[in-house]
């Protein structure tokens, strides 16, 4: 039985000079490998009680589609800038230069429900955490963050979500 | 029982004046309608000799992810250009001005491998074409092209895909 970490794809220099890219579409070139990863995923989930996953533009659609499809959940998507079709709200998040914007309907989470947001990496948390906002600003409550892989380096889970449950499948200690 | 485009919402002029958007995200608002989605999904590709599932980015990873888990079947990411880390090739579409580039891994398809391409809606078919031609490139078979929403007036089953399996969950008359 093969490990997580022995389907994930290390990349020196992508996107660009100094960067070690965690690549997870190594884990969906195996059957098994994504298998595993989504059972994974949905037991880091099952003993939460929650009502909706919200799913991060755009690898985060592929961990978060199949999770909520296993625990019977609805989806809502969290999607940079212009992409949603219905009236959305927006919470700007830091770039190297400039910010971005993440949006989702306005009409995606219901006061009080409880939310689960799922991604496939957690770095600076710059963009889970412009989700968290969007969540609780519609009346949200988060119930758990859960990603894939965490690259530890960068302290988020102790400073940025130090008040939230974070789940990952797998951590790096770098950055 | 409610009927799969009980769950698609129209929005008139997006994202454009005349444009008639049929939005998907209509259907994970429910997870009664994304579980019904998913299921007749399956169910189409169910008796299909295939080996590997395409998703296109990046709607088209909501629904290709949980169907490549649920049939055990690796996942692929068909991706607007750069996204990708590894080494690619690329195809481009048309746009109404200018071009687009799809791009996929080159070891994402074997030689001989019969590919399954998912993706949430099937228009003027110019992205589905670039996914079909990297497949192709890469020694691929299309074994069949899904898509959740087929909007019929653009003719493309009849003319781009006149030579592949196509099926499509729900149609729309016009364009």
């Amino acid at each position: 039985m093969n490990k997580l970490e022995d389907y994930v794809v290390t990349i020196k220099d992508f996107p660009k000079p100094g960067i070690m890219f965690r690549d997870i579409t190594g884990i969906l070139d195996s059957a098994a490998g994504f298998k595993f990863c989504i059972d994974q995923l949905v037991d880091a989930l099952c003993d939460v009680d929650f009502d909706l996953v919200i799913a991060l533009d755009s690898r985060g659609f592929v961990f978060g589609a199949p999770v909520a499809y296993l625990l019977c959940k609805p989806l809502a998507l969290i999607r940079k800038s212009g992409k949603l079709p219905r009236e959305t709200i927006g919470e700007k998040y830091d770039l190297e230069y400039g910010t971005g914007e993440m949006q989702i309907h306005r009409d995606s989470v219901k006061p009080g429900q409880r939310v689960v947001v799922i991604d496939d990496l957690l770095a600076t948390g710059g963009t889970a955490m412009a989700a968290v906002q969007l969540v609780e600003r519609l009346g949200g409550q988060i119930a758990k963050l859960a990603f894939v892989i965490e690259l530890a380096g960068f302290g988020a889970r102790e400073q940025v979500f130090k008040d939230y449950e974070v789940v990952s499948l797998l951590k790096y200690p770098g950055k």
